[in-house]
């Protein structure tokens, strides 16, 4: 029997959001009610999880050999989870790209005002890493690793540097300046979801340098399928007005190499994924499946 | 020969500017230069460097029995005044205080505009946290606690939390909600840098809690202090605008409970700072000098 991807994917989503709500419970004891709203309205407006599942199934796959992923996996997981949340709430607000919608829902501005989406953000950033430095569980020098991971992933030398490429005046539309501006702002926090499963995990040294090329393959496969998909997909379909790339003079995969040479790009990066994951699955298992659903998902 | 308080502080200070240039030396390395040069924009315009000496100093102060705060008290250092001035850029924002000023000059999104000016508070928040997780020198399990201190304090918990009391609309005119307000918003950051100091320097259990004391005193005798400024000091010695907090309709100490019980008040919190450096200092050096200095200083 092949495996089950989207069973597995169901069950995944589920473990993450029962994450996701035990960490904003805890936070929520000891932090002003307000605030804490906020930031679940945000985390918990559905969404892929992508990040964190990839980092529970990296863990998973690692820790077959090893020791399992443990408290630490589960912290990491929730934490990537919470820095992408952080991100949306961040870009969406009006000095930013000033959307009115995310997920089908009015953005957190909209809802809570300016200033508490910026907190709100902000304390969703903070917290997250709190939790990977210093939740119960785990070995201390793995904490200080994940961490480490997750905070350069997420800071000037990857996502917040790839946004300020994104709203630079002067970006060119060349492919070379799109690849490195995604590997920066969407890029850098997938990597580091496959690299810290993979440490909670336990991986090897070859199997670490497999997660870290599968995140990197499957950071640009699924960037460009989004904006593939914000040409070619409908509103309804996407949760959020599509054609907003080009109407804002945003470049784009497409706007620069064309649609069939981007969704051949999408699909190059993803099969270099997929050959990455043999590092850890025999048989195509549920990375090889995630590298694929990457690419041919319809939202 | 007594305690030389201002040439101490300034040497810390020297020390602690040139931390402050190497951390964004090397963060430029890998960062778009136009970030940076808005996150040193703020991060080198001055100020006390309160926070960061605070941590050198317990590292110091605990160091003197066991091995030095190296590496990892300057990493703490660096991060808690990369998170002070990250709050700062944020705080002064349109849709926060909507500040022109900060230390005589424009504040950052006056210079860099909005977008920018989330981001680089963004990039000073997490790369803080990258650099006590993950760098070189020190046990892991220290830089794990000193990076889960950091985070607790700065997020929902701590000085976001506060900072959404500050704003919050139907903050009640009395002592208790001040004291818990600015035990979240000023307090906590301030209690983690000497908390940190003292894990650094490897400090007793008995040392850490008074490093607790001194801190929890200080922040409040700090927060009391600057509000009497406020209403005292002129804008040229504050280098901003003075009087600001009543034309804002904020609550403040000598609002709620007088110019006079406000200033006992600031006196009695140093004091206990001063009784809790005790544990670190036979003679009164330089934690008690701090100390002092938190209420007796003119900006």
């Amino acid at each position: 029997m092949s495996f089950d991807f989207d069973a597995w994917l169901s069950t995944q989503k589920t473990r993450v959001e029962s994450l996701l709500d035990q960490r904003l419970n805890r936070v929520a004891t000891h932090a002003p009610a307000r605030l804490v709203e906020a930031m679940r309205y945000s985390l918990m407006a559905g969404g892929k999880r992508l990040r964190p599942i990839l980092v529970l199934a990296f863990a998973d796959a690692a820790a077959r050999a090893t020791q399992g992923g443990g408290e630490p996996a589960n912290d990491a997981a929730v934490a990537v989870e919470m820095i992408h949340t952080y991100s949306l709430i961040h870009d969406d607000l009006p000095a930013m790209d000033d959307d009115d919608l995310r997920r089908g829902r009015p953005t957190n501005h909209k809802v809570y005002g300016e200033a508490m989406a910026i907190l709100a953000g902000d304390a969703l950033l903070t917290d997250a890493l709190a939790s990977v430095a210093g939740g119960p569980g785990g070995r201390p020098e793995v904490r200080a690793a994940l961490t480490h991971e997750l905070a350069y992933a997420a800071g000037a030398r990857g996502m917040v540097g790839g946004q300020v490429l994104d709203i630079a005046e002067d970006r060119p539309a060349e492919l070379d300046y799109l690849v490195r501006l995604h590997r920066m702002k969407t890029g850098a926090l997938l990597k580091a979801a496959c690299r810290m499963g993979a440490i909670a995990g336990g991986a090897s040294t070859e199997q670490l340098a497999a997660a870290d090329r599968f995140g990197d393959s499957i950071g640009l496969a699924f960037q460009i399928a989004d904006d593939v998909l914000d040409v070619t997909a409908s509103a309804e379909t996407m949760g959020k007005p599509t054609g907003a790339d080009a109407d804002a003079g945003r470049h784009t995969f497409p706007a620069v190499v064309g649609l069939e040479r981007s969704r051949a790009l999408a699909k190059e990066h993803a099969q270099a994924a997929v050959s990455a994951a043999q590092a850890f699955e025999t048989t195509p298992g549920a990375l090889a499946a995630l590298a694929v659903y990457s690419v041919e998902r319809s939202n």
